[in-house]
């Protein structure tokens, strides 16, 4: 059978994007697809410091990444997957507007922050509203933030801000958290962490097109609370929706990988946020996009 | 007992400042060492088109890295190590000019390329030659290019640069391939390759300040062959001699990691191209980088 591609990488975040590079520059024939814009999640932040070769950058490395894309001449295309299908030697991927055959697949689909759903929140994204403490955090040194959330990520977040903000407040829906005892301890040990349970947040209030206030309702007393940051750590939804059919294992939604990203299904690799691992970063999604794409290589030359 | 730095990264290429970086950006007490000039092989390069980023950069990519150091004030010094020792709850860094302790330390040393020990071999690195076919290749699309070594990884790389180039001629010390027989299959199917045994090469020719041609001597004929590059493939020499007490484990000289990077001695980290790995590419060091850091930053936190 024909195929369309040897490779087709859904989703042109960073890490798809890193993937396709390395397989248009060994001359495989490669496409890349997308259902927004490329950069992925790049495109809701607002200073990126800890991505190795620039000092300070916005969704502006997207658009650096996207030029490599298409100065390698990257077939790129729109489309929406909703489903994949297993064929003899290969796969094909149906969209909701066409369907395309390949070899192998590499997922990069990446995964989404959940959100509080309260006014502002979206338009705060990247100026005060943030959902990676590891990335914006130093951009709050000596200021006071909040932390929503009460799993093991919400409590490693405050803990890692604790060390760097003025102070910390931990906003907790109910009335205890569900993150280990350990890091509870750790982070109750902190002598600037307040902590704050049967709170819901009501309302975001910008100033100066940046976050000033959060309305916070808590036993039927409303209050505000003035903070530079919010660190929104409710869980993320990873982009997998379109994989029940085809059965890639997946835990908590994000993909399995084995040490050379390719999951359960043989001839399907993923990368990036989308699977299950330590950290969530810039970084290390461009290096597993690179891995990824080396593994397909090497598939490739074997067949 | 009072530590000079609560983590020492030992080796300032692209993989030890991506660790320092994140250590700093989380207020650890960091300190980045280095013999030599930052940026590590990266200096040794002329294009990288495959780094996310950037379409096309040379040894700048450290200068641009090395920029973030030194914006975020991170401690660097010249420091030749030799030696590690043992504390109770950390460690000494004993390097020719000075004794630093540290409560972690992220080994990020690298590895060096073994040479040819050739007339012209060191002045035209990065200028025709190189020992990267995943890096370089795409640059001599449609040319003739040679490549020398043995083993696994010259044959590999041969089979990706036969993808890529017009013609691929190996050369071959010996009167047969030490590497996989697969992979020699592979390489022997492809149009494009010439393979000569007992060769070796006597001398680069440089013309325009880049490769030219290559003297070759086979079986006492010597001879001149006109290639545009000249990939070299006889192994690599990680620099880990200063391991050898402390009792690091290594594999043919390369550092062991788990998966948060932790080799066997509790405390010390490796990333970057010292470690056993698939890929020796600057995306991935750089993701290691991050990702060591993060793990000691959660480790001293536990202490």
């Amino acid at each position: 059978m024909k195929f369309d591609y040897e490779c087709v990488v859904i989703g042109a975040g960073v890490s798809g994007m890193s993937a396709a590079i390395y397989l248009k520059r060994a001359e495989m024939n490669v496409c890349l697809l997308e259902k927004s814009a490329p950069g992925g999640q790049i495109n809701k932040t607002s200073t990126i410091e800890n991505y190795p070769g620039f000092t300070g950058i916005g969704p502006d490395l997207a658009m650096k990444i996207f030029e490599q894309v298409t100065t390698l001449n990257i077939p790129y295309e729109y489309a929406d997957v909703i489903d994949i299908k297993k064929l003899e030697s290969g796969f094909e991927i149906i969209a909701t507007n066409k369907t395309i055959t390949s070899k192998k697949i590499i997922l990069a689909t990446g995964r989404e922050p959940n959100k509080l759903n309260v006014p502002n929140e979206d338009e705060l994204t990247g100026r005060g509203v943030s959902w990676c403490a590891i990335c914006d955090g130093p951009l709050y040194k000596d200021k006071v933030v909040a932390v929503v959330g009460s799993g093991n990520s919400a409590l490693e977040e405050g803990i890692y801000l604790s060390n760097i903000c003025k102070k910390v407040i931990m906003l907790n829906r109910s009335k205890r958290f569900k993150g280990s005892k350990m890091l509870q301890s750790k982070l109750f040990e902190k002598g600037n962490v307040e902590v704050m349970y049967e709170t819901n947040i009501q309302e975001l209030i910008e100033k100066d097109n940046r976050l000033d206030k959060i309305i916070i309702k808590q036993q039927n007393q409303q209050e505000e609370l003035k903070v530079e940051g919010l660190f929104i750590y409710i869980g993320f939804t990873p982009d997998t929706q379109y994989l029940e059919n085809i059965g890639v294992l997946r835990e908590y939604n994000y993909v399995i990988v084995n040490s050379k990203l390719e999951t359960n299904i043989s001839g399907i690799y993923a990368c990036g946020d989308i699977i299950k691992k330590n950290y969530y970063q810039i970084s290390n999604a461009v290096g597993e996009g690179a891995e990824a794409a080396l593994a397909v290589i090497a598939e490739l030359e074997n067949n």
